[in-house]
């Protein structure tokens, strides 16, 4: 497992990490950026709380929102949270059932989550969720309304703080293992997109727009 | 959106959820039982820390694992953690970029981790992992020696405190915006395995075993 540290605190500081600059920023930004959700965490009356909910970056911030009454939003906003994005990649099997293990890509980020304010931010940090989930749909669809922008919450949280895990690659097994008559290997996990599902209510004839149907 | 509530804590007692009885606990058990991985969340020095972690159930039971020395298994021993599995079925794509969302299966299980002692029951715990991972696999590979069950910290937490979130089908978008010229529907989003990959170090001619080249 390669563990990447991209910040000098304790809690990023992995075991075997190593600070490697530039290219583990990129990495940090590959995991962000290949993402669909994150899971959030906060601490809700002393206890945590992991909440899947969509994101988006822009540049070394990360935004994420929400209804302005939902719970975990608002127990989020000025304190500190924890955001992770996981890719998983394959099962690992190996010869032991103690070394199976994934092969998997995942962010973790630590920080305080800053309620965002600025008209020019909330729009600037919609239009990177939007994008995140369905990149050119900030153009093709309407754009929030003023009543809409009222109802909704966006937190932002600087990547400062952040450590990247990547696992790839076979099984490592005991070096007295590896005669044991066990199949060893990985099973690749393929995440895909579907053929588009037209919405029933949809007037005329309408395709689907190639940022939509070219997806991959 | 459906929120099935299986408790009658209030921080499982969603908004619009209503008691469902074994329906929804059939629903709770479908959700982690199709799930590869959980969410942990802990409080570590009063703050939230997400970790990505492998997990198994047997009846009203989840069991996760990993080494004695991890920081986050360490932090949970005794405390109240949220374990969250998500599965994404697809992208929602409305006719306001506000009525965007996911179609997805979620559970949120909270309660007080608690540390296994008991051998066997240890065992019981690393069996639904490894089956969890890979059904069939506990019977193929060597299993945990004394040295292994040593290093390996099995906690237990109990499905009584949960609740189960699932959207699926089309956007649901304002009255007014139904006669807007934009494409709306679902991009399915789906998961599913690839070729397996033989371990570059499988000695003899090996076939892959049909319960890992025949997983669907």
């Amino acid at each position: 497992m390669v563990s990447l540290m991209l910040s000098a605190t304790p809690r990023t500081a992995l075991g075997r990490s190593k600070e490697r600059g530039q290219s583990d920023r990129q990495a940090l930004y590959d995991v962000l950026d290949s993402g669909l959700i994150c899971h959030l965490g906060v601490v809700v009356d002393g206890t945590p709380m992991v909440v899947p909910t969509g994101y988006g970056r822009v540049g070394d911030t990360l935004y994420v929102h929400g209804s302005t009454g939902a719970r975990s939003l608002r127990a989020a906003e000025g304190t500190e949270v924890c955001v992770t994005v996981t890719h998983l990649d394959g099962i690992v099997l190996a010869r032991s059932t103690f070394n199976h293990s994934m092969n998997y890509r995942s962010a973790m980020i630590y920080g305080t989550a800053r309620r965002v304010t600025d008209p020019d931010e909330v729009i600037t940090g919609l239009y990177a969720l939007t994008e995140q989930l369905s990149p050119g749909q900030w153009d093709a669809a309407r754009r929030p309304n003023r009543k809409e922008l009222a109802a909704t919450a966006v937190l932002a949280l600087s990547l400062a703080e952040a450590s990247v895990k990547v696992r790839q690659g076979p099984p490592e097994d005991e070096e007295e293992d590896y005669a044991l008559p066990v199949w060893a290997g990985v099973l690749p996990i393929v995440t895909s997109f579907g053929t588009p599902e037209p919405d029933p209510r949809l007037t005329g004839d309408m395709p689907v727009p190639d940022h939509i149907a070219g997806r991959r």
